[in-house]
């Protein structure tokens, strides 16, 4: 999970998280990405509300509510608020097509329910996350009963699965809706939306970590300096 | 969901699922599905096994496993065996190509699982299943979070989506993984691995109820008989 738990800040991820926030405007309905990054938007986010900016966000994990909550977002639902006008989120890793290897936090389905219930999705990273081609492992949630299948599945298609094992409980990690995570390697990846319309097929997987429906890219370089990657720079 | 809690016996169900019931060697590691007309095949089972039939079963419901464990057959779980000889299961419909809509009985998804597993997957049904197109709706077992973005998508598909509602409990259905199910009309079904495929990439949706692995169809007769149907037929 590389320094998804590092402690201290971190230049990269504070400046992109941050300079995220400017697209959000009074009145708007926003999603709230997990993980590190997006934690710095949710921050900012959070003081921004402080003094009188109105939204209603949409989290996409336990952990983007309570820090939402702790930093006094209001929040909705897609029940009440099915469309988004932005959802910003972060990435495990970016390539030079602007397609994203998410899920490292384990809530990478709810994170695609709310990137497609979007206008419009924007990645956060620092600049470590970006590449030329993804070979970062995809995670899958996969319904425990369909473990089996799944590593076999993953295995014919040449990957290497790995079920992902918690550090504070015995056994395998349990997703926010109740599914295991299993990390499939698949080296370099060439086509990443065909190995995503392979995947999306495989019964037993609820979702798997590669997105395609990204806008833009806000990447957060170590002098703290953000540069902004769109769809018409790719 | 037609006659699926009718009463009484159907001639055609019950021909059905019995003679499937000859597929099941001595040794063998089966899949159960679940429905009025596997119901016929595990009772069937229940009674070879009571008279010496030596098999292990995995189940596909809370349904088929009260129903096998009534009928005495030995349980196992695809962790156990992850490879299962043959697996048995209903239909909703069925077309002519052997295409076939699951999920009446919110089971479609661990239904297929199993069948996914099974190095044989055969599906008993009685003739009223058949079909030449298949125009039934399309059982989609959707994440609660994700019910508004499924319901938009489906409708952007041209198809008309519509939340299934319990009838001993308020509110909707809840399958057995915790889900509920959406019902999406779609009309007649022209190319219905195309509408699969494009099913399963939509974010939100765990499983559908297009199936199109299927090995054989056992057809029950209201006269009692049956027919086999085979990939050879087609």
């Amino acid at each position: 999970m590389g320094d998804r738990n590092a402690q201290g800040p971190n230049p990269g991820k504070e400046a992109a998280g941050v300079a995220a926030a400017d697209l959000i405007l009074d009145g708007m309905i926003v999603g709230l990405g997990t993980g590190s990054t997006t934690a710095y938007t949710i921050a900012e986010l959070g003081m921004r509300v402080n003094r009188g900016l109105g939204i209603l966000a949409v989290v996409t994990s336990y952990q983007s509510q309570m820090l939402a909550i702790d930093a006094g977002i209001p929040l909705t639902t897609l029940a009440e608020h099915p469309v988004l006008d932005i959802s910003i989120d972060g990435a495990d890793q970016v390539d030079a097509d602007m397609n994203v290897i998410k899920g490292g936090g384990a809530a990478h389905t709810r994170e695609k329910v709310v990137s497609h219930s979007a206008k419009r999705f924007i990645v956060v990273a620092d600049e470590s996350k970006m590449t030329g081609q993804l070979d970062h492992f995809v995670p899958l949630e996969v319904l425990p009963y369909a473990r089996e299948l799944v590593t076999g599945t993953v295995t014919a298609m040449g990957g290497e699965p790995q079920i992902r094992l918690a550090s504070k409980k015995d056994g395998p990690v349990i997703s926010d809706n109740g599914n295991f995570i299993i990390d499939a390697r698949f080296g370099v990846i060439d086509d990443p939306a065909s190995l995503a319309k392979k995947l999306s097929t495989c019964a037993g997987i609820v979702e798997h970590g590669i997105f395609t429906n990204v806008d833009e890219v806000y990447v957060g370089m170590n002098d703290g300096s953000v540069e902004i990657r769109t769809l018409d720079q790719r």
